[in-house]
């Protein structure tokens, strides 16, 4: 029996669940479920939260995108990707800066995308003072990525992984400021052209549904 | 050589470090570190986000409290409580609920400590906003824990030890309804005095300064 992913892959978050699948050589089937299906009580028996996505594993459930992708690697290591070292210091790394992203990066994004993605009119100083967070958490992974290929160190890993479906949306966004913040800085703008060319976020990307931005302003 | 521990044992983020060294049966030297000293360039090399914890052990730099945690626990592996149990199907559901913590506990419980800790006027619409989502958050782990033991399962986990801390501020606010939020639930209140009845949380809060409230309103 194979992997199944509730969700829809426009979500940054399903997005990460298939990432992972996709590094670890692995494929699943995805059982859409479009944002206003989460609160049934079908989807909530899976995941109480009522967010995408939830992994199904046979009788396993699992829900919150970073434990899925934990969960993935952890289930097909040696297969694919390798994207937590073995090795407990390189693994200190790793969860280091996905705690980072976790806590440092994706609020204030998260923050900008979703002044895009409410039907309000977005508040303009909520995206500045979010814009201001981004800039300078950029500022340290622009030291760090001078110093190193990738977040945690010369290997691609999950702390990177976690990153790329949010840097994508801030490219689509319409305003040129939020994809200049990555262009502007030599090493992080180098680093997310090499993340985001690897074959696993092509194939989901190639999906025209992944890059639905009907309800982002226009692109 | 042992563990360094840099911060200051009043942060319930260095809580989590402390809590779970202690779990391991080990013991770390703190070296203390204010709030004002953080953005120092000695303190910055170890951690330019200019954050408490840091963990140091031999060369390797630790940051991030959950990162920390992640990895005193897999350096000292089989000694002391498990906490991040070998299976995996434990393991995604103690990373699911680890994850909760940090996506769903933690922001409204932050929120309520900043506005207390700010030295403005707390604004009482964040504190009721923050509320209302924590009370929700808590209905969903009120089931959970009518189920089992602990969050993740029949054991204590790492996904239950993240919680600890701001359970503690949010026991310590002057207010009652912060207290009756946890105590008004009949599983999450069980729950709340099992895990902070434990010998090396015990430990962190018999020294004064882990209970320096100074910086909250009277408790």
């Amino acid at each position: 029996m194979g992997l199944t992913v509730h969700g829809d892959i426009c979500s940054p978050f399903v997005k990460i669940a298939a990432m992972t699948i996709y590094e670890k050589n692995e494929d699943f089937e995805l059982v859409f479920a479009r944002l206003s299906l989460l609160k049934t009580e079908e989807f909530l028996a899976k995941n109480p939260f009522g967010r995408m996505p939830v992994l199904e594993d046979g009788d396993l459930v699992v829900f919150e995108s970073r434990a899925v992708a934990r969960y993935v690697e952890a289930k097909f290591e040696g297969q694919g990707t390798p994207l937590m070292p073995a090795n407990l210091k390189e693994q200190a790394l790793v969860n280091i800066w996905a705690e980072v992203e976790s806590q440092s990066f994706c609020p204030p994004v998260w923050a900008i995308c979703s002044q895009f993605l409410s039907k309000k009119v977005p508040d303009v100083s909520v995206i500045e003072a979010s814009r201001e967070k981004l800039e300078k958490v950029l500022d340290i992974y622009e030291i760090q990525l001078s110093k190193r290929k990738y977040l945690a160190g010369d290997f691609f890993s999950l702390a990177d992984l976690f990153h790329i479906p949010l840097l994508h949306i801030l490219q689509c966004l319409s305003e040129d400021i939020f994809r200049s913040v990555i262009n502007s800085r030599t090493y992080v703008h180098k680093w997310h052209q090499d993340i985001t060319n690897r074959p696993s976020w092509k194939r989901i990307i190639s999906v025209p549904e992944a890059s639905d931005w009907s309800f982002l302003p226009k692109v």
